[in-house]
């Protein structure tokens, strides 16, 4: 999936909404704890309940990992029903990886062929070799961390390198020759929003991934006026807010709430730009 | 295993070798396909063939997650059978992981109960609250990401700071507060053994995992000479040139060999600082 696309699916779902399927066994709903795959059964609910407001979907591989092989293999169940029931998403495996040129090879393979995912977070800290193995994959995508939403993105990411940069805009101004607007996003949270138009500046058209709306306490409407561009250029992720928006067998109906709330809010934002 | 436990055993092993276990199914001997898990049996192999010479076993993640679950299942096989056979060796996940700390929280449930292991490989890029999870459990320890062997290091490690630090001795400084001599750890490569001299004087007592020896053409000796504290402080691991010594059916004599190579230079090396 290009950039092109991606932003068709936006404009036809009137949505830039990722669905974070951050799915923990301890959280989730009691009746399906009898089902011989819960964490898969509850993922295929969210997404039958959120797959018309929603265009991409984000598992976050340390949820699956603590579960061990038995996890993994719900992981895997999770991305092959994405892909057979709702082929139009793209799906991101939140692993944030990087590891030498070999190794980063293998884990291209793991997410990109035996998993069948469209993209994967990456951590930059090991520099280029590290990331071109995923860059090198065809209609695939590396999305790489720059300025994440925690309070540690004060440690390193936020240092100013000699020369007038912070690290994470060197990371950008870097980086972004490593690959294209159809193969590279950025990871920026939305509690950092304030500077997402500086970000904006340096790659006007690059997709970022946004997460922090929700849960974490940022503003969607503040990343939308910030980092929108003529092709929307923005995924935001919510994770808990829509998959635990109701701890009961209500869940479902709570979570389609959640994420059309989020929704709505999105076609405004993408009105006001004049991009639907 | 607190850091005077792991010198108890490089004194007794006369070895600081950490043997990494990168297994590629397609570079397996073709014997082993034949049984139901190869990874398994082949890692079974090479642990039976080096055991007496290495004080630490390091998993790639990537070379098994790669084959999906039934690769984890490969892992999980791996680190049960190091701990119920070789209760001693110590066990590092090389898996470059880190995120928000709710996420941390499950990697280090993921690599410290689900699967057993001592300690896991980060990458310090979002800060502190991407690392406490790890260091918040007892008796086990982070390795966090300092100046990497690979080209890309160049890219951001080695980027100076405003304040005159490399990025790579600021993670060092900083980082060295969060945690002590007995849970952190920082990986520094073999190939940059010039540099060890310097990260020595900023850490005089931490542990270094130092990959880079034998494939990627880092020096042995250099990194002894630079390296070592009167603990030894370091563990160095060979992977390639160790498992795939020959692919043959000589794979595990050969790896013994090799193995063996390294574990009487080390001898040597512990010998003339007078630790054995």
């Amino acid at each position: 999936m290009n950039a092109e696309e991606i932003f068709r699916n936006i404009q036809r779902k009137k949505s830039f909404l990722c669905v974070g399927l951050d799915t923990d066994y301890k959280k989730i709903t009691r009746m399906l704890l009898e089902s011989e795959y819960p964490i898969f059964e509850f993922n295929k609910q969210i997404i039958e309940a959120t797959a018309d407001l929603a265009v991409a979907y984000k598992p976050n591989l340390a949820f699956y990992e603590t579960m061990g092989a038995a996890g993994y293999m719900s992981l895997e169940m999770t991305v092959n029903y994405l892909r057979e029931h709702h082929p139009d998403v793209f799906i991101i495996a939140d692993a944030k990886r990087g590891d030498i040129g070999d190794t980063s090879c293998m884990y291209a393979q793991a997410f990109f062929k035996t998993l069948d995912c469209d993209a994967v977070t990456l951590s930059p800290y090991m520099g280029k070799d590290s990331i071109a193995p995923f860059l090198e994959v065809e209609d695939h995508w590396a999305i790489l961390l720059a300025l994440t939403s925690n309070e540690g993105s004060a440690d390193f990411e936020q240092k100013e390198l000699v020369g007038g940069s912070k690290l994470y805009e060197q990371v950008i101004k870097t980086s972004s020759e490593w690959g294209s607007v159809n193969n590279l996003m950025y990871v920026v949270g939305a509690t950092k929003a304030s500077l997402l138009k500086d970000i904006r500046n340096l790659i006007p058209e690059h997709f970022l991934l946004v997460p922090g709306v929700g849960s974490q306490g940022g503003s969607l409407a503040e990343v939308a006026a910030n980092g929108m561009n003529d092709r929307c250029g923005l995924l935001v992720n919510a994770s808990r807010s829509i998959i635990y928006a109701d701890g009961s067998n209500r869940y479902k109906e709570a979570a389609r709430e959640q994420a059309g709330v989020l929704q709505k809010e999105m076609e405004g934002a993408l009105k006001a730009r004049g991009l639907i």
